[in-house]
């Protein structure tokens, strides 16, 4: 059995799983505009029928690839920052975490970055909205996770509770930024950009 | 002759003004795919054959609100930074400024923000493709105009060139993410953002 053969014939899960990933390498390269659905097919080995299956349309995969990122992200935050006590080493293992990610992982954040405003609109179809609405619950999270850091790491100052959301916006705003000029080709290294980023975030806090 | 006739006959210059205002609201408001180029047309009152002579194509209207804004926000910055001697002080104005803004002005700015992906590939058509160009021509000025004004400021401390247009880029992807998420129904002023952005603007070049 072949590589290729054996991928085909796995479960369920890991097929819906190498959908999302030549999607992402897709929509992450050529853009999801000038993304055929057929071609995603096509490189997975199914037919649309089959793809429709997982995948309503381009637009359910893309939100499902977005809020994908977003529980990856979530979930890598919180298991970083688990196993440390001081709370400014907390933030700075966190933005280090942010930039500590694979190709894929990279594609996956800016296309969540390129695509953010339509998390905004209401869907029309169900399966579309449930993925939305997911997104939009994980991004809430997410920016609670990062207002407690914050918060632990300001106590003394007394910054009010409000500061803390905006803080944390304004963090993850930063931090995200990079997604949309960041490339593997540039002139920048990921290790360089993240030191930056740990410093700028530190001093926020500090 | 009403208001509403005297606009109808100002020059050419100030019916693509109009233009371009009908469609921040629009754009702005119901968002750009839901936005009907017809929609335009009636409310400056022109025929659609009129309109397309000023743009051909509703993402020509949108990457030329795009160009516009960049301009704007370059202007301004320069504006108020010219007359301020104190190289933290040009920092903390600029900031200020980037957020002393009108409504339309606001709407402006989050449009940019949400359609960025747009400046990343090549048009087809010509007068898109000028258009294009000229936003990342602008970007790229805005940058090191940033980076010029951050470099005044940390001289004595000798950060590296790179990353001054590291730190640029960073400060104004903290400072656009607001456009995300601020709306002027929210918990937070704008003033009190502001605010806050200044003061972290402030720290990262402390």
């Amino acid at each position: 059995m072949t590589v290729d053969e054996q991928e085909r014939t796995e479960s369920p899960r890991s097929k819906r799983r190498m959908i999302l990933d030549a999607a992402i390498d897709n929509f992450g390269g050529v853009g999801f505009e000038h993304t055929k659905w057929a071609t995603i097919a096509d490189e997975v080995g199914i037919g649309q029928t089959a793809l429709y299956h997982y995948f309503e349309s381009k637009v359910h995969c893309l939100l499902t690839i977005m809020s994908t990122e977003l529980e990856r992200s979530l979930e890598r935050t919180r298991t970083v920052t688990a196993g440390v006590d001081d709370p400014g080493e907390k933030i700075r293992v966190a933005v280090a975490a942010a930039f500590d990610v694979t190709q894929r992982e990279a594609l996956q954040a800016r296309i969540l970055m390129s695509h953010q405003d339509l998390l905004v609109g209401e869907r029309s179809s169900k399966r579309e909205e449930a993925e939305r609405q997911r997104a939009r619950e994980l991004v809430r999270e997410i920016e609670h996770e990062w207002a407690g850091l914050i918060k632990a790491a300001t106590t003394a100052r007394r910054r009010r509770k409000d500061d803390q959301i905006v803080l944390a916006r304004l963090m993850l705003g930063m931090i995200n930024s990079v997604w949309r000029w960041y490339r593997p080709e540039g002139a920048h290294s990921l290790e360089e950009i993240s030191g930056v980023v740990v410093d700028s975030c530190a001093r926020l806090i500090d």
